[in-house]
């Protein structure tokens, strides 16, 4: 499973904002739905094996929403209606359990520091002064760190390093979240073993096909 | 100058779409925003050096949207507001002349085949069966033409053959058309020299950042 979280700073916990200018009313909400489309949207579906934890930080405690691939359902590429599922999930009343909001989307309070266990040797934090993660042989079940358009703070920071988060960059310009997550993806859709006609076994599966591991 | 041109095959050609319903009344106009949005936007700024034509097929006679990314002003990176720019320009009257909507918007009536020149040998057409793009040493002034979520019609790929256009893929998987953006651009910024502290003449330039060019 490939996991994406996004802290969003001043990204609203309540849903008392307008769908008609998101990003004025919500703290960029915006931002967070566009990771929704790049981490889930395929041309034809939706990727079931990626997961996405949103951190909301504006309001009187943090929320944590939680959007998981294999049982999404009602998801659509566009801002809108990705921002409708978040008013949604963020009218439930929000406790330190997982209530889930519609199919694949589940909401609780909670921050950073609740999610990520100490000692993960596969979480990445994508920062812009990282090292190139082409070079990184990253890890296909890995979790990957990403901050808003105001970034992670110290503290932050600070607590990732303590997990032993591996800091890396996708590319010398500085991106978008949303941006980072399609090329996080790519590079590993790149890696995968390719599957034909459903899944096979593993040791069913043939070598990974040249043309995409270059 | 990099160059995107997006295929619209639905999308309309008047102004006349709901800001609150744009994927529902515009013929999928929001998948053109998500592509400006990722031909434009970076973290702390615009592309300057990237130029959009978006071909719109729904109405009495096509339409051509050029946004020029060393002209645009008020460009946000939601979808909302970029519909709301092109809906401005779809309310000006179209002929063969271009005509500015805004700062960095021009319309003008014409198609696909209005627009690329015969024998561009930097074109590229990117279709999921193509050749990877990691392996071609993409042109850094190329054209790269996209289509919708319909794709390109039999028309358009024989009139894009004819011009010798490369077919090349992003990865394994089908992407919508601003991922592929995403990840051309990333391409072609991982190949650009890198220009620290302002614009340097190119003797002063000094060789590439082997960082970013693996």
């Amino acid at each position: 499973m490939r996991t994406f979280v996004v802290v969003g700073n001043l990204a609203t916990t309540t849903p008392d904002f307008s769908l008609e200018d998101i990003p004025g009313t919500s703290g960029r909400l915006d931002i967070l739905c566009r990771c929704i489309n790049s981490a889930f949207v395929l041309s034809h579906g939706i990727r079931r094996d990626v997961e996405v934890y949103l951190i909301l930080r504006k309001g009187p405690c943090p929320k944590t929403v939680h959007l998981l691939g294999g049982e999404l359902r009602h998801l659509n590429p566009d801002e809108r209606t990705t921002a409708a599922l978040l008013k949604k999930a963020l009218a439930l009343e929000a406790d330190s359990q997982w209530r889930r909001s519609t199919p694949g989307i589940f909401v609780r309070a909670g921050d950073l520091a609740d999610l990520l266990p100490r000692g993960d040797e596969t979480a990445y934090y994508l920062r812009e002064d990282g090292s190139d993660h082409r070079g990184e042989a990253l890890a296909s079940d890995g979790t990957f760190v990403l901050g808003d358009h105001i970034g992670l703070s110290e503290e932050d920071e600070a607590f990732l390093e303590g997990l032993g988060t591996k800091t890396v960059s996708v590319g010398p310009k500085s991106l978008h979240a949303d941006h980072c997550i399609v090329l996080i993806n790519n590079e590993l859709d790149r890696n995968e073993p390719i599957v034909r006609d459903g899944p096979v076994a593993p040791d069913e599966m043939g070598p990974r096909d040249e043309r995409w591991t270059k």
